[in-house]
């Protein structure tokens, strides 16, 4: 607290409230040295800035990647929540084991056969916290500070927070509209290398990507493993959305053919429920026993309960069908979205067309900060993140992500009307 | 995986699988380097060893400290879980605050003041997957690694994983029937200091402690922390037993009356059910930033369906009245144990008598090392756990944990009644 704050509270604060803060400024003097050097790394997620913001009635949040739930059968839900307490409480509500229990590693392998992972173990699959969890596991067991992660440019801003926390050096690998581009992979590796940086993993969100909406192309996705394995660096592969392309097929993840040099994480949060907070890594045989211990060592076990409801999910609902029925869904938001762009963008800004997930990517003419933005979309009444949140670079950045997720057609389409005079005037002053 | 069992194997292998096998070999040799130093500390708890044993039907458990969760209504939380899902499931089972819910960390600090913290403010609260996660939290914003932290001997075996994972230097502290000695806390801060090291936190378990059962005398909690602020060392306190005490009022928890200096942790994983996995941290209000930015960095938020039922837990159940239940459970079944052992232990044997909560710590004669006991034990249908676990030191333990939390009187008697004769034997075998 400064001593201008400090001396306007002491007018209306009684001496014993005064003593207190002035106690309170002096330890944090004094325990302001016992914070670990990774602690000054840690920073606010600007997604979670805006999150309460985006709350408020009258706005409309293109921020937020929340999934929509409403389409979920609560009431069925509800008795089968309650059938599991009743009958199975004392499991339920009782540690369980660490690595998560075998029905729902086993059903994890069926929702991964979906995708075209065929070969997974359940034994192989350490169940976390979300796969924000799983991120800060694999973090945890393979970067020492100072160690190279290669990230796309932009990236999910969850895990450049992670990276942040244990110290790594984030190095961004130049992205096309179909993806990463292997020769920049492959080059951006040799350097790093030449220069005697140790770098320990790809981490890449190969489908409908947070926050670009670019999908890895099929053609490259065997070129980017094999570029990584003769480098001797793994893959971090996060599909949380891999499921949730408009239409056709999904595409292979990179995982499929490749079990010895990909973790693969995925999650419930996109396909089911977030507030339950189960996500999973599926890691090569050879890692699986550190990556489960470190996973075990931060929460001892997963909820017992969210995984039996998880489970009762999987196996007694149509879960399949709710997939499709998300499909449906967000390819009908995104249309609208990206349809609103149309009619409303100033000229000069560009956009993504995604296939799939929750998000598009808007870059507006180079020399435009979208931060500063921030404020003057939510006094027009809309709520986007800043590009600036995607990226481990300083810079100011031209874009920024709108999800199309959580908001109907028309509030989507209310939302770009009321975003696009702030854009436009941002770009009438250049 | 050996040669000698990859010969072994590929008499009875398709060629195929033989490749597989040998591929896997091939990458484990060359991702050994990628690990972490830390991931190389990340030791399995021997609690966990002994938790699938455990399971097995006619084996008297004295392992691991999972309460008796039995005597909880059942039926009740199942409608209370259903109302949840089917009229709120839309914040049920979304993503939520990363702090944890307001209402949640409101009714937390009404917890609190059950045990004499009194002046808690909501704000100063972060909501932590089981006291575990906030354990983690803690090591990881103010250890670097080589860092000291201070614990008891013995001390919670998953809190010394945690500290192992971060490389933090662990250096033990004597106890005796009152807990920490303070001259001793005083002499090994001395030393240490003296030596260079860099002490950030003692670890205490001041009620009950887990292991040993022991509770720190009341005229003896002032002066630990006095002890720490004048060598600027934060005290983290770990209280998920306090409430559980056996008769008579909670003692005032070190927390109570230093806010600036204490860490509080707490959990309803003792006083309502652990497969929620809902513990906290309380943090002084100069700490707070920083503790809870790290906690988001893990799991982005704890789930919410689970916050919510234990709202609704602590807003309209007696859960007063069920720690009383609790209580005199754990009461019962600590007498039980304390009888059983009068009767049966060997001479030369001695043991803790704790006020609450859920361990008894039995020593035997100098020289009996009780790790390879348990194997025996597990022949003669009972298991405890080997007293190594709950110390730094590699050396041999003459000492085991009893838990007596999750087992009925008349099996405690019939389990300490398999397990003498072993010892019996070992003591004979000086």
């Amino acid at each position: 607290m400064s001593h201008e704050t400090l001396d306007a509270a002491a007018g209306t604060l009684p001496a014993e409230a005064i003593d207190a803060i002035e106690r309170a400024a002096t330890s944090a003097h004094r325990h302001e040295e016992l914070f670990s050097e990774r602690a000054a790394n840690i920073r606010q997620s600007a997604v979670r800035d805006v999150f309460d913001i985006s709350m408020r009635p009258g706005l409309v949040s293109l921020a937020g990647g929340s999934p929509y739930l409403q389409s979920l059968p609560l009431d069925r839900l509800a008795a089968t929540a309650a059938k599991i307490i009743a009958e199975d409480g004392l499991t339920a509500l009782q540690y369980g084991s660490g690595q998560g229990s075998e029905e729902l590693r086993t059903q994890i392998c069926e929702v991964m056969a979906a995708e075209g992972i065929t070969d997974a173990l359940p034994q192989n699959v350490v169940i976390t916290a979300g796969s924000q969890s799983a991120q800060d596991v694999a973090t945890k067991v393979f970067c020492n500070p100072g160690d190279v992660v290669l990230v796309e440019d932009p990236t999910y801003v969850g895990a450049l927070n992670t990276f942040e926390a244990y110290q790594v050096q984030v190095e961004t690998v130049e992205m096309d509209d179909e993806g990463l581009v292997p020769e920049q992979l492959e080059a951006r590796i040799a350097a790093l290398q030449l220069a005697g940086k140790n770098i320990k993993f790809l981490y890449t969100i190969p489908n409908f990507n947070n926050p670009s909406g670019i999908t890895l192309a099929a053609g490259r996705r065997q070129r980017i493993v094999d570029i990584c394995r003769s480098a001797n660096i793994l893959v971090v592969e996060d599909n949380p959305y891999g499921l949730l392309r408009f239409s056709g097929e999904p595409l292979a993840p990179l995982r499929a053919a490749n079990p010895d040099d990909v973790i693969y994480m995925g999650s419930f949060s996109k396909i089911f429920a977030p507030g339950l907070r189960i996500g999973w890594a599926l890691v090569p045989e050879h890692l699986q026993r550190r990556y489960y211990l470190a996973a075990e060592a931060v929460t001892l076990c997963p909820p017992a309960f969210n995984q039996m409801l998880v489970s009762a999910y999987l196996r007694d609902y149509d879960w399949r069908g709710q997939i499709e029925t998300y499909r449906g869904l967000y390819a009908e938001r995104c249309a609208a979205l990206l349809a609103a762009l149309e009619e409303h963008m100033p000229p000069g800004t560009t956009w993504t067309r995604p296939e799939g997930g929750f998000f598009v990517w808007v870059t507006l003419p180079e020399g435009v900060d979208t931060y500063p933005l921030l404020r003057k979309a939510i006094d027009a009444g809309v709520v986007f993140i800043p590009g600036a949140a995607f990226t481990p670079s300083d810079d100011p950045s031209n874009k920024l992500r709108l999800a199309f997720s959580a908001v109907p057609p028309e509030a989507i389409a209310e939302g770009v009307r009321r975003l696009a005079p702030v854009l436009q005037q941002a770009i009438a002053a250049l």
